[in-house]
């Protein structure tokens, strides 16, 4: 593999030293032992981590206890977690129950952040009972097909995390840890991804194994080589590949180690916060209330689909918004708008029926006539307009009224503005505890042109 | 021809005088005994007094004068002013050249305002050379049609002109005088009219002679029976088609003489305008400018395509028009319109490629990179977009900057705002002058809305 000096000098900041490899995966052997002398279930590890593929400081350790497919989910649930705790236990670690598809064991061992995670050992990963089941298959794959490349996917993780593609999350839309895998193997290496991907456009198909077996609406699709039904690029949204592509395409031109190193974050302070707001001249204006108590991955795609019914909300009352994005903290959760306009005239246009349909032309003229209006009803090009006043001439007001909780909220995000919400306009905005969102909010460009600029100061 | 009592007393009050109509009749005969013993040209009287559809009052007095076609355009227009010229002053009147598609001789003759007006005596109405010589036929058509139709049309007269929906100028784009006279010629008299009218929708075909000739675009269509190419509704907007269509419904479903009065007008007073605006809230601004020195039919059709240049410019810009209306008076025209946000922030969206479009994205990201922005550039759904500073952040400083000669003017209109404009806002706007313009503009009521409200009164 020929690489240019900064994907060496990359790399040699980036990879696993020697004893931490060491010590990671024996750590993990002692676990795997400690399940599989119980005798009540296989063990491996997954991830990174049993791929080789981890970066340095990255060490989470992943062990799947794998169960008879034969037992209920009940007994796996409760069978599964008791085992983890006996064995985390025996490592003098303390537990603590997380929830992703099904309950698994988080417990920090020896420095390491362990999960232990019940699984079904089913054959084939088409017969999977629960998503952590396929988990076990994907690691085979990887393993049998990586050969050489780690460090190639090593390269790709530094420059998707380096530019903010990184990651399957709902926050982040981006490229999984599988997802570079797959790549670098499909494509030879972490520049034959780069130089496909300087290519792509939405509708791009991957077919690494030739068994996909159904259309998927993704931009980017790479079906899943142990199953044909799966996307593995489904979390992947059209701006994280087109950031991805224009990075592909700047890193193509001119390769730099400031594609591999993070730039510095820069804090956002509150006298920046309203140096920017007054600049700008547009209207601030943010919608907070207490997080609803269930994972990012859950809460966050409810305050996105929240965001853009407030949004539509706005703007069909006309005020046009020009931009909003939306932030979970661990208490508090903020829908934040940029709006044109955040006051209206009295005077509201109203639209009516076409002139030619004598029914309801009839009934509109008839409930108009003596209603308190400021004009009409008139005709404009065939059909019937009145001007009547405007109910909330604030967009503040609009959103402190009630009627934000008939806009389709997601189900968790109604049920915590039930029991209340506040809305601020302008500096008062500002919330310390917001202060990095707010700062990317106003900061706003793409990860190519943030790399550009960070390697010309 | 069974009538209520309401168009009974209407007639009373509209049919003119036996007196009245022996009187005007009696001039135009002397008028054309005059212009007939030069032997220069044959003479006969057009229009509504020639047809006997006159309202009383209107008193308007056409009398033809028809040359052999053989002479050259300049002979007639030179014989045919001074013939007028000789005949005007042998009734001891001043004369006022005026102009329509060629030269004729206004004059005032025993309280009568006669028009003398040369034209060509073609054999039939295709065979025309200048639109003034079509008259002739309208007329001819007319008398022999209108049988005793003659009161039905008087009826359809002032009701469209009491709805305000009667004249083809290009300021009211209504019903002219004789597509009046061919609407009750086709459909049998006034009620028929209506009844017919309560159904129409854009596309309505009416070709009495059913000699047709070519395809229309315009909302009704009736085909001139002199003239297979010519439709004699082409001025009718369809907003006016709409208006009469309600009219129509509205007669029809409650017959009441306050379809024949029209309004008192009531004048609009600076006091009332400044509480108008004031109620309305929302941001007035008016651009005046010298009248240029053509007819309406000239002038008005630039000041409407002018005000819908001057709309687009702004709504480009991002201030939102709620409605728009143009004036021409004698002196000074106006460009009035009502926006919903006059300020805006200083940023400003603007959109970039697509990503995929790889040599434009280079370029945009190229250009935008080290530039003076709010943000950007940044990627939303695969297009780039970057937030730049406002050059107009207020719609008056926008209708002041010389770029206003850049949009779409007429040339007229063009030619005189080279000369200056002026841009006034909010009370400000109020000008004695254009005071029924403003009251009209804000009062905006379609005319069956008016006629019920009046009848409450």
């Amino acid at each position: 593999m020929s690489r240019c000096s900064c994907e060496e000098d990359a790399l040699h900041r980036i990879r696993p030293t020697p004893e931490e490899r060491t010590y990671v995966r024996t750590i993990g052997s002692h676990l795997i032992e400690a399940v599989e002398k119980t005798g009540l279930a296989r063990a491996m590890m997954v991830g990174s981590v049993a791929r080789d593929t981890f970066i340095r400081g990255d060490r989470d350790l992943d062990v799947f206890m794998l169960f008879d497919p034969s037992i209920s989910r009940e007994e796996l649930e409760e069978k599964g977690l008791a085992l983890a705790r006996t064995v985390a236990e025996a490592f003098g670690a303390s537990c603590r129950e997380k929830y992703a598809e099904h309950p698994y064991i988080n417990a920090t061992i020896d420095a390491l952040d362990v999960d232990l995670v019940p699984c079904y050992a089913v054959l084939r990963a088409t017969e999977i009972k629960s998503a952590v089941d396929r988990t076990p298959f994907h690691t085979r794959y990887i393993l049998q097909h990586i050969g050489d490349l780690g460090d190639e996917v090593l390269l790709l993780k530094q420059f998707t995390k380096t530019g903010g593609v990184y990651g399957s999350d709902h926050m982040t839309e981006g490229f999984s840890g599988y997802l570079c895998e797959l790549l670098v193997i499909y494509y030879g290496g972490f520049r034959g991804v780069l130089e496909a991907a300087a290519g792509w456009r939405p509708g791009v198909v991957i077919d690494i194994e030739g068994h996909g077996s159904r259309a998927f609406e993704e931009p980017l699709v790479v079906v899943d080589p142990v199953d044909p039904e799966r996307n593995v690029a489904a979390a992947l949204s059209l701006t994280r590949m087109s950031e991805f592509v224009e990075l592909a395409r700047g890193y193509l031109a001119t390769p730099s180690e400031a594609f591999f190193i993070p730039p510095p974050s820069c804090p956002f302070t509150e006298d920046a916060f309203r140096r920017t707001i007054d600049g700008r001249g547009a209207k601030l204006i943010s919608l907070t209330f207490a997080t609803p108590p269930y994972t990012a991955d859950t809460v966050v795609p409810q305050l996105r689909k929240s965001a853009e019914s407030v949004r539509e909300l706005l703007e069909r009352s006309e005020f046009p918004v020009n931009r909003f994005d939306v932030c979970m903290q661990e208490e508090r959760s903020m829908l934040l708008f940029e709006l044109m306009t955040d006051t209206l005239p009295a005077v509201r246009r109203h639209l009516g029926p076409p002139v030619w349909s004598e029914g309801n032309a009839r009934k509109f003229v008839g409930k108009y006539v003596d209603a308190d209006l400021f004009s009409g009803p008139f005709i404009e090009d065939g059909r019937y307009y009145v001007e009547i006043p405007r109910q909330y001439r604030e967009a503040a007001l609009l959103l402190r009224s009630r009627s934000l909780l008939d806009v389709a909220l997601g189900r968790h995000v109604r049920k915590s503005m039930k029991e209340g919400w506040e809305v601020r306009e302008g500096r008062a905005c500002w919330d310390e505890s917001f202060a990095s969102f707010l700062g990317e909010f106003f900061r706003h460009e793409s990860p190519l042109v943030r790399v550009l600029r960070h390697r010309q100061e």
